[in-house]
């Protein structure tokens, strides 16, 4: 299983808004156990945003975009997901209610164009969102259909303020995609950081470890005169992954010696 | 004319590290007057590579990507552009010289495995790389050959180190761009800040603002109770930006009042 992240909107492609959804999504995924082969992020046409759903729905088993669900005409997700599976936009009067007491609450008037965000294909479900006005939408694409590789793909569609995608996340779309995941597996990472040599010198003295499909996967990457060795474990639990990264740490360390001087956990909270 | 920034890394697309480089480089190119489309960002695998460079190199004229050149055996990009064009890699004496020149400046004896970086498909041509020992790579691939929308695709791959990258953008991959681009149209924005009203209740009070296609365009996001309304215009030089986006800022602050309560321009150098 692989997931794919989409991150939509005129003012991330133009380098306007740095885009941290996607890495936020990226290491919550990883924390269920799914690991995530791509970000795209599509400018705020019609075409743009199809051709993005398209590909990742096809090389994903899971989607997860945010942006793009406002009131206004800019925000073109749902016309998007329309186009894209060919099901005609239809209003969700369950959606309706909740938006309307959105602004009941507040004692406000809900302006017309905010009936737009009551609109779903018509197989999209609605994911709550109960810090917003935008319902996120999901929709399960069917392998029969010739949708993700075989497997089909599930779509989940969520606001691009980070408050309201974060709590969604948490809320509604994380529990369903562990159910998915199933097995429950769970990916830690432990950074090494080394001094005193380059990167391809660093790789000889390790022979076979930064190899792909290793396991646990040791990446290495350079910054100025750091070099950082990334062990990456994927297992059923916290304590086999940082079995296995302890045992490819040990070789590393042994290997380096007073090479490596610092050592970092991933930064992300533990699910 | 589009471009498409493709950001290469298992250490990005598992939400380790904060991909700065796409935001930079979209800057940059809506500072030569070329809109960026899309941007992907890859896993560290040859397919994930293949498949990202190929969408990329079909729907955008201008692909320019980051990371993956390094000399370790998870650096895959000059093996991604040897798949997708069918060029084997060949070894690069130009390259070569200028890789060791860079160890034996430092006296330092070069490793075996830093030969790779002198590996370049046969039509690829070298960028040059003052401060790192990755030389970037440029390929142009012709619409004869079935790519970019019958236009044809010019691809820049640069390192993923910032500074190595922005230097090498500045030094060599702008200036030819700037020749591409021909018309040498700059893009602007403006961002004006709005409280007391709703998006969709903003939207209403500006009929036909928001729509695409638009010149200037107005985009709208809402964070917690701000509204931004962004304003963005292509024109040959910036004083006729700042003049199509006056004259759309004067409708909108003639229209919201008091609503707008602060503004800001583009938070880039100019070019």
């Amino acid at each position: 299983m692989l997931a794919e992240i989409i991150a939509i909107g005129d003012e991330l492609t133009s380098g306007q808004r740095l885009d941290t959804n996607s890495q936020w999504l990226s290491r919550e995924l990883g924390l269920l156990g799914i690991p995530v082969g791509y970000h795209t992020t599509a400018c705020d046409t019609l075409a743009a945003g199809v051709h993005a759903f398209r590909i990742a729905a096809r090389r994903a088993q899971v989607v997860i975009a945010t942006g793009g669900l406002g009131p206004t005409a800019d925000d073109l997700t749902r016309d998007v997901l329309s186009e894209l599976t060919g099901q005609r936009l239809v209003l969700s009067q369950q959606a309706l209610e909740v938006i309307a007491s959105r602004f009941s609450s507040r004692h406000a008037v809900m302006p017309e164009s905010n009936r737009r965000q009551a609109l779903f294909p018509e197989d999209g479900s609605l994911i709550e969102n109960p810090d917003g006005t935008a319902p996120g939408i999901k929709m399960v694409l069917s392998a029969s259909d010739g949708w993700g590789d075989g497997e089909g793909a599930v779509i989940y569609t969520l606001p691009g303020v980070p408050a309201e995608m974060r709590r969604m996340w948490e809320e509604t779309v994380s529990g369903e995609l562990k159910q998915v995941a199933g097995k429950n597996r769970v990916l830690r990472h432990r950074r090494l950081k080394c001094f005193g040599a380059g990167e391809s010198a660093i790789e000889e003295m390790l022979p076979g470890l930064i190899e792909r499909g290793r396991d646990p996967t040791v990446g290495i990457t350079a910054h100025e005169a750091t070099i950082t060795l990334r062990i990456s474990a994927w297992a059923d639990n916290d304590d086999s992954c940082r079995e296995k990264i302890t045992t490819t740490e040990d070789i590393i360390r042994k290997t380096l010696g007073h090479l490596v001087y610092g050592e970092e956990d991933e930064e992300v909270e533990d699910a």
